[in-house]
């Protein structure tokens, strides 16, 4: 007779991996349930993550976009946005994040709710590999079950060589609790949330300052992405010290409230704030682990085969936890993955072809493969490349400096990467992204009719250019 | 021995089909002219309709989009934007109109002389077959050429039984001299230059009322997208009178400023500004086609076999004054064709799936079949709908009634159309048409990971929408 468990499914964390799994499971017709740590379910990404800072970026976006006068050429746009007259409340700025939290916060309660997930409140401890306690303050409760997902997501790396005392010291899960906007600003660590960060902050006329012992942002994109990414952060007057590690951080002068922060090399910054985003790291230490049987890596990680199943095979793990690609629509699929595997309902694996999307200031996404990629591995391609100047949308957005870049396959023509930045690169990436997932190519776009004006229409441009360098 | 022309390939007008004609001809080698009315090169199209109404869109919608302080509930971020107290002046809003329009010029100028393509100023007038007179007043030029291309556009349909006294009636070739902002406006018309306008005045604050002899607006879209359309301007004051053909327009009490609108049934509307916009004719009038052996129809237009040839097979025609569908970027696409035939180059046809974009507020957009169309075809189908509510970024950017909507074919689930109403409609849909113009279906999207938050998501949500329907 099969052994009775409280559930058939049990995810520990609400996360997009949580949330989405829990949601697939009941659709299956499991009992489920989550534990969730928080008051509100969602987790990083809706308390913390992606919707506050996306809103945030919004509220900028919103600030740089007031209608120019007759007067302003687009020169004169930029200078006025980093205006420091104009500078705005941290209250203003952030007066719109707390609703969009509490509205998809809402939403995905009512998600579960409507599939019949139970949700517990609590921080969840091992006990066996078959049980989990809730630990919260109303009183602990004990839950069996069949199937595991640990989706408890990640948290900051804990700032080294830092005085404890200085309060202006902070990660990105502190950002939004900040009071007033900093005249000045140390990015600690180029990845995507400090890159994000800094560009969003230099746009409000914030002196940024980006520190990172690597000699690149954001390596795994287009290194022409890179380079137009980094011209128009230092326009906007954000200073890169690349290939340089942080000795430490003290207080400036006794000060509490502005920092030193001392290079390795001897130079020293001040900042009245420091935001340290240096990596995050596995939230798995209060887990309990080894209880079932699990052990995670150095940085809190846990490891997982192509189906997500750690080392002990009920027990399943998804979300930013394993690590790479850690983006929210990743880990909601692997959620979707793991949840159809523990019962055994086929689903199609990751497909390749997913985008990363970058929300700085420009915006970046990317699909499919760079260059170096492919020169790696000796495929022959040409490049098509469209500037946001050049067709029509671009013009009437002011948007002189984004563009489109498509990389197709020299022989057979098909489409095999797409790069972009500027306004709306994250929505535009779909369009290639389907090309790509369908097996179009270069006479699919040559062919094709875009709506006038939009920015889809790079695409095209882009096109025929890749064309014009392939019959040469 | 061949009979030498002055050149191989003349287009009449320079507005998308001419245009696009013209450097596809000379990027085949031969010698190119273009005869232009007008002093700029680009045609209704950069200078009266197309850019010139985005451009004006996009300040509206800068209005409309400063950042909402804590208590702007989305009701009272509608009221505002309807607030009289707020209203910009017409030169604010008409400001950046002109530097566009001179660059969007300046472009298409630089890519006529970057191809070697003669422009010659004028009005032009066949003399025969072959040759073409272009008249100006710096003094008469005739040219001969082996092949023509007509793409002379389209203007205004006269209005009937208005007071021609009247200096506040108007057609949407002038609504760019308008010096002020009128309080109240009468739009004659709702095809989509009537909807555009008349949803932008709204917008502003501007008391709209719509009339036309039509019982729905856009009746091309689907039926769903027509009433959110109606429902989102009825929500901004505008009062719909369809199914009411207009008797006269005259002054009101005697004021030139005023205009009483009688409609033939009884009703009398008021309004210092009324837009007529009931439709262009072909500006074929001042050509003398009949010295070329051509002939226009009732409404000034030319008909054209599959190869937009005219009745006399040298001569071509493409753009607006062939008719529908009358988008810039298909009359693109018929002038690129038309050159190719010319010249015997094999070139695909026009893609049976050309999206069709409104840049209303809210904007529009489709492509592939409606849901009548499938029903009269007798094909099945099934939909899936998804609300910009439901998804992250439908709520950072506070777009509470967007919505996508999918149509599957039943049986084989691949993807027959879509149609958007929202922000970023135009753009959103080049995603499902690649997917249409490559054969994918409800299982790409099902198996598609999107960036996180997108609108793009709407079509995994609308996909799995219409997958749970499929599987009951």
């Amino acid at each position: 007779m099969k052994k009775s468990y409280d559930f058939d499914f049990l995810c520990i964390g609400s996360g997009p991996a949580g949330q989405r799994a829990a949601v697939q499971a009941a659709k299956l017709g499991k009992r489920v349930a989550i534990i969730e740590l928080e008051v509100e379910v969602g987790g990083v990404c809706v308390h913390k993550g992606t919707i506050p800072s996306k809103t945030f970026r919004e509220a900028v976006l919103s600030l740089n976009n007031e209608i120019p006068t007759i007067k302003d050429t687009p020169v004169e746009i930029n200078r006025r946005s980093t205006d420091r007259r104009r500078r705005p409340t941290a209250e203003k700025l952030f007066s719109r994040v707390d609703d969009n939290v509490l509205c998809e916060s809402r939403v995905q309660r009512e998600q579960l709710q409507r599939n019949g997930v139970d949700v517990i409140s609590g921080s969840a401890e091992f006990e066996s590999e078959h049980s989990v306690r809730a630990k919260s303050s109303a009183g602990d409760r004990v839950v069996s079950a069949e199937k595991i997902l640990i989706a408890a997501g990640t948290k900051p790396n804990p700032p080294k060589n830092v005085d404890p005392k200085l309060t202006c010291v902070i990660t990105s899960d502190d950002i939004l609790q900040l009071e007033e906007l900093p005249r000045s600003l140390v990015v600690i660590g180029c990845g995507v949330i400090g890159i994000e960060y800094a560009s969003m902050f230099a746009n409000l006329g914030v002196d940024v300052t980006v520190v990172d012992g690597r000699s690149v942002p954001l390596e795994f994109l287009d290194s022409e992405i890179i380079e137009e990414l980094v011209r128009q952060m230092e326009d906007r007057n954000v200073t890169f010290h690349l290939g340089e590690s942080v000795d430490c951080i003290k207080p400036c002068n006794g000060e509490l409230q502005l920092a030193e922060v001392l290079l390795q090399s001897g130079k020293s910054l001040t900042a009245d704030l420091v935001l340290m985003s240096t990596g995050r790291v596995g939230a798995s230490d209060a887990l309990k682990l080894d209880n079932a049987g699990l052990e995670s890596d150095d940085r809190g990680r846990l490891s997982v085969d192509d189906h997500y199943r750690t080392s002990v095979p009920h027990i399943y793990a998804a979300g930013d936890i394993i690590g790479f690609p850690s983006l929210a629509a990743t880990s909601s699929e692997q959620g979707r993955l793991a949840a159809c595997h523990a019962f055994d309902i086929a689903a199609e694996a990751m497909p390749a072809h997913f985008p990363v999307g970058i929300y700085a200031i420009p915006e970046i996404s990317m699909v499919g493969q760079t260059e170096q990629a492919l020169c790696d591995k000796k495929i022959p391609f040409e490049t098509g490349v469209a500037r946001y100047r050049e067709i029509a949308r671009g013009q009437i957005l002011g948007d002189d400096s984004g563009f489109l870049k498509l990389i197709f396959h020299a022989e057979d023509r098909t489409l095999l990467g797409v790069h972009t930045i500027g306004t709306g690169a994250t929505e535009l990436i779909h369009v290639g992204q389907s090309v790509l997932g369908l097996g179009g190519g270069l006479d699919y776009f040559l062919n094709t009719v875009f709506n006038y004006p939009t920015l889809a229409e790079c695409y095209k441009v882009a096109a025929l250019d890749a064309n014009n360098k392939l019959s040469l």
